[in-house]
């Protein structure tokens, strides 16, 4: 891939001389470089050209870090694994400044850009990789939201056929985390193939998943201290997914508009999100999921669900035992056990991290919009 | 927005404490990094948290470098301009390395990704802004193209109403530059605002926009050269389009299935691959563009409209004045003038870059599915 590219940008270098950005690169790249580099047998062989650098890393959600060699022609090269196959983040470390592989169009869609994507599939399919099977897209939108003054984006899965079918279908609304943007939850999460791929076995009924940006009012409120800021913004998104986000789903799409057909889950920052707006609205949302979440608060949250008859039929929560939020999950837990409220609380194996993430989306959505199960 | 996000993730840090790759992220990352902060006066600061680099500059498309200098704390700033209302693409180049900006959200979409992008929107909107006005959706659909075993991408715009009208659209297919990917066109070209924005003027047809990644074959090949590899990519990706895309589109949205509601343009590479398929398929294309194109042996290629009665109705191609590459436009030019093409070359202002592009858009755009305009 890389090698095509750069005898493309060589056959075009001049062309593209006067710009100095590019310029500037073309200088600098000269010939190819292939990161990451897959081998047969899972070993991963990750490259970076900086002639200048005095130490270069590479550090994974494989858990570990490993030290670069450099050549004479100034590339740092190092192999690690065998791998087991699953999407992982990365990052280079070239003097202590973390980066994205240079060499690698797969990014994680971050509000600090510095994650790369390294795909390993499987020789059977994990999950979340790409089979032949029918697919969905995902549809970006964006809209104003008048209060904000602001631009705001939202990604929207349909399954498959839905383009061409008059069906009605009913909705999941799913947040991300606190480093993330609204294009994660596909992007590294694959939300949308993994729900393809449940859909071909038959294992999920169709549904649209509706993934907005979760920091609405990041970058306009400075100087308040952390918790009451994550709450603030907890509220502020809450009011954005229901006059924003929830008008545009329900004008475009042609969604069941019950509460028996909406559902509301998350992750990390994302889980206190689906947790507070699910369970302050048991009138729109049927079906609440917390994954990994962050509750401010757990122990003293009074959520509208304790003072109303009608609860959503399904509450699941779950979260890695080597995840701190563990504490967090089980004092939300206490509190509704107090509270009456039936609920599930999963512990599983696993941190706080997306290996994790992606099977509890392929848990949660085979319990959505049918008869209750394993529950 | 940074102060914001420091914050949540100072709040969450104990909890992705176990994740060694956002462990490492939090104990460099102390204190929140504004970059890039646009000023009133359109002046712009970048900062960059790098203690141990000896070197950091700023190097953008608004045509200048600029060096930065370090505070005691390891953050390196530097102001620019003021810069005229524009989107830029940027990096920062620490020590020789060239890299995005990890303070900013928003990267340029790239086979090599080291580019970011400064907004400073315009007090009287550009032709990109975002406007409230009723905006269209960008959709992206994965596909299986058997003879390459490989997954592939496109990114569909959609205008306006459609996803609840029941109305048929023409299409635009549109293509990328060689650095670039599916999604560069929307994401620093603005396609589907530019087209937003038209449609609110009453300027353009409501159309659909096709958007494909023009790479089908890169690293599958090596050792081959230059032009020829050039060459083999271009058909290879006539190929995909035409089995792949074509029918995928034609299947899965309500599209106008006649050569006078298609048109097809690109940009660059792109440019010499819309070229090719438009001039080669006259009875599927009736608009062909070519912005700032690099074709192959521009004068001697021999397109199938050669010798069909059957002409496009549109052939449009446009080059900036201080791009090399307006010589294989002239080129091009006296090779469709022999032949006795009807056709446009328009000679603009500005060199090979994306202000170019998106103005060629504004200008291609309302010239098609209706009565010849300005031709």
């Amino acid at each position: 891939m890389k090698a095509y590219l750069i005898i493309l940008l060589t056959a075009l270098s001049w062309a593209q001389a006067q710009s100095p950005t590019t310029n500037a690169v073309a200088r600098q790249n000269s010939g190819p470089i292939y990161s990451p580099e897959v081998g047969e047998d899972h070993r991963v062989t990750f490259r970076l050209r900086a002639p200048e650098a005095r130490e270069v890393k590479v550090s994974g959600e494989w858990g570990a870090t490993e030290s670069l060699t450099k050549s004479e022609q100034g590339v740092w090269t190092g192999t690690v694994g065998p791998l087991k196959p699953e999407l992982y983040g990365y990052n280079f470390v070239v003097d202590g400044l973390r980066i994205a592989d240079p060499g690698n169009p797969k990014l994680k869609p971050m509000r600090s850009p510095v994650t790369s994507i390294l795909d390993i599939p499987g020789k059977t399919p994990l999950l979340h990789d790409f089979r032949d099977v029918p697919h969905g897209s995902v549809n970006t939108h964006y809209y104003y939201n008048k209060e904000l003054e602001s631009w705001r984006r939202v990604q929207v899965y349909t399954p498959p056929g839905y383009h061409k079918s008059k069906q009605r279908y009913p909705v999941l609304y799913l947040f991300h985390g606190s480093g993330d943007n609204d294009a994660t939850w596909t992007e590294l999460g694959r939300a949308n193939i993994i729900l393809d791929n449940l859909l071909a076995e038959n294992k999920a009924m169709p549904m649209i998943v509706v993934m907005p940006d979760g920091h609405p009012i990041a970058g306009r409120i400075t100087g308040v201290p952390g918790p009451e800021m994550i709450q603030r913004n907890v509220e502020a998104f809450a009011n954005d997914v229901l006059t924003g986000v929830m008008p545009l789903v329900e004008k475009e799409y042609r969604v069941i508009n019950k509460r028996q057909s909406r559902a509301v889950a998350g992750l990390s920052m994302g889980g206190g999100q689906s947790l507070h707006l699910g369970l302050n609205h048991p009138e729109l949302f049927n079906y609440v999921g917390g994954f990994s979440s962050y509750v401010v608060s757990p122990g003293k949250n009074e959520f509208a669900i304790f003072n109303t008859k009608e609860k959503p039929e399904l509450i699941w929560t779950a979260c890695g035992k080597d995840d701190r939020l563990i504490e967090n999950a089980r004092e939300l837990s206490t509190r509704l056990k107090e509270k009456g409220i039936e609920h599930k609380l999963v512990e599983t194996e696993g941190n706080h991290s997306w290996p994790v993430w992606r099977k509890y989306l392929a848990e949660f959505a085979p319990m959505l919009f049918q008869k209750r199960r394993g529950y």
